[in-house]
């Protein structure tokens, strides 16, 4: 047994004009939650200290660059820092890093339990657009406002196992997954904001993009045997929504803990890493059963190559 | 629209017992049914003429080659050929392929309306293992009587679009969708055969391996945008219970027919592959999304790489 407690702190909406501190005098509130539930780590959104900007088209890079943080921790964030410290609580936040020579990223970083950071991973799969589009519904600028991520999917030895990060869209992609099942990942932690409505196809609302939501997440926690942490921004920010469903699925791709409202809510459940070993050994045992020379194109070819007509 | 309307053929149980003869005219009843519902094609399940050979351990060869075709149509299948070609209706089954230079294939194939065979898949992901197992509540010997697939994962253009074929365990494989998601398929074929308890986890039962099936197939379906029918041999053969629950899934990962019985059944689908267009012309546009230069370790590595303690 290699129990984890986890706590997955969804946030509600943040407005444009909502302060970075007065988000953090929330994320310290859900804290306080996960500490009295004896939570070992606590995981927060996809920029969790702003709004999801990237909906707004804007051209003034000064503009752009603050909805970033240049450093984490930082002014705004240090006494959240401290009270993780405090509660001896490791911690996952997602937020814009504008790294010191300029580039920009959808950075997720994990602390240890003395609040040093341990772990950053950056955004890999970015969705959207870089321009803006007259044909959507609104905007969702990332391709925009970010460069992918330049870390890979790197794992790390923390909490007694093996954990890993991804943001967002990442989650789709079963790549993500695979390429942290293959260093033997026992816990991903991943947040999200995503809207509640297609901005390409109005019909598919809510309700398709909660069950895809659940189906990528419960997907790749089966497939690699592994605990999925995944959290979300949810809500109403300045006129358009964001789903909710944060969730916690065990590495028989169940779910086992789910938020229920749209608004700051913390999910908990006592995740034991060994859970991770069967399927790892079995089903899922990598080494006797993946045929790595039929795999070719997936790192062979990035778009569709069609067989001739 | 480019509908193609399809039919899964579950069969129930076969004995050990029963003829090739026997199970043929089960599956010309079913194509008959499939017939008068405007079946396109017909989806027959993995080794679909035969009982599921490898729960016996056989030290005999020739016992082994009993349970193979040395040729496809032969004696046995030609009714069901013949009853295909009539109706011009196009089908996919699986059956133990044994060639003439002494291989042994776990292998499905396609027939376009006419008949003839356009499409052959050899399974690639074996699961069990390949001595006797006195650990296991019953034998899993796949990996005893058949080398993995050598064909990878190849599509065809059949039926006004890109068909795909996979093979039961094939299917809980994100790599197995994904190379063939490469290849722009719409629509993947598979059978399967799986037992309704985990032979090394008591525990897990026919709901849990059912919630599985749906899982790994709806997921496969939505992250390449494709439709997926999933046809199962069911019910209890010789003792040994099997999982039903074929089903037919479509490019948004929803399901949309499922069988309700163990016993022979036909579910009836018209897949539109035009469907297959907008997923893959937006959140799952390979060529602008994907990032292979962070997917090394997909196929650089078949086993888990842990990093250092």
């Amino acid at each position: 047994m290699r129990e984890v407690v986890v706590g997955g702190a969804q946030m509600g909406p943040i407005q444009k004009s909502d302060t970075r501190e007065a988000v953090v005098e929330r994320m310290i509130a859900l804290m306080d939650r996960a500490h009295e539930a004896g939570c070992d780590l606590v995981v927060y959104p996809e920029l969790t200290l702003t709004t999801f900007f990237p909906r707004w088209y804007m051209e003034d890079q000064r503009e752009v660059d603050s909805w970033f943080e240049r450093e984490m921790p930082n002014e705004a964030t240090a006494p959240l820092f401290k009270r993780a410290r405090d509660y001896g609580m490791a911690m996952s936040l997602g937020y814009a890093e504008l790294t010191p020579d300029g580039h920009h990223f959808n950075t997720q970083i994990l602390t240890d339990k003395t609040g040093a950071i341990v772990g950053k991973y950056r955004k890999v799969h970015l969705p959207g657009h870089d321009e803006f589009d007259p044909e959507r519904s609104f905007q969702h600028l990332e391709k925009r406002y970010f460069e992918p991520g330049d870390l890979g999917f790197p794992v790390w030895r923390a909490l007694g196992g093996i954990m890993g990060m991804c943001v967002c869209n990442d989650r789709r992609w079963p790549e993500t997954y695979r390429v942290m099942g293959l260093q033997g990942v026992e816990l991903v932690m991943l947040g999200y904001n995503t809207p509640s409505v297609n901005s390409q196809k109005g019909d598919e609302g809510p309700e398709k993009r909660l069950f895809h939501n659940r189906l990528v997440v419960q997907a790749g926690a089966y497939q690699n045997s592994t605990w999925v942490v995944a959290v979300a921004k949810a809500g109403v920010e300045d006129g358009h929504p964001l789903i909710g469903g944060s969730l916690i699925v065990n590495p028989d791709g169940e779910v086992v803990a789910e938020a229920k409202t749209e608004d700051d809510e913390l999910i908990v459940h006592p995740c034991d890493l060994d859970a991770c070993n069967f399927g790892k050994e079995t089903i899922f045992d990598f080494a006797r059963h993946r045929r790595i020379e039929h795999y070719g194109p997936i790192t062979g070819q990035t778009g569709i190559v069609r067989p001739k007509e």
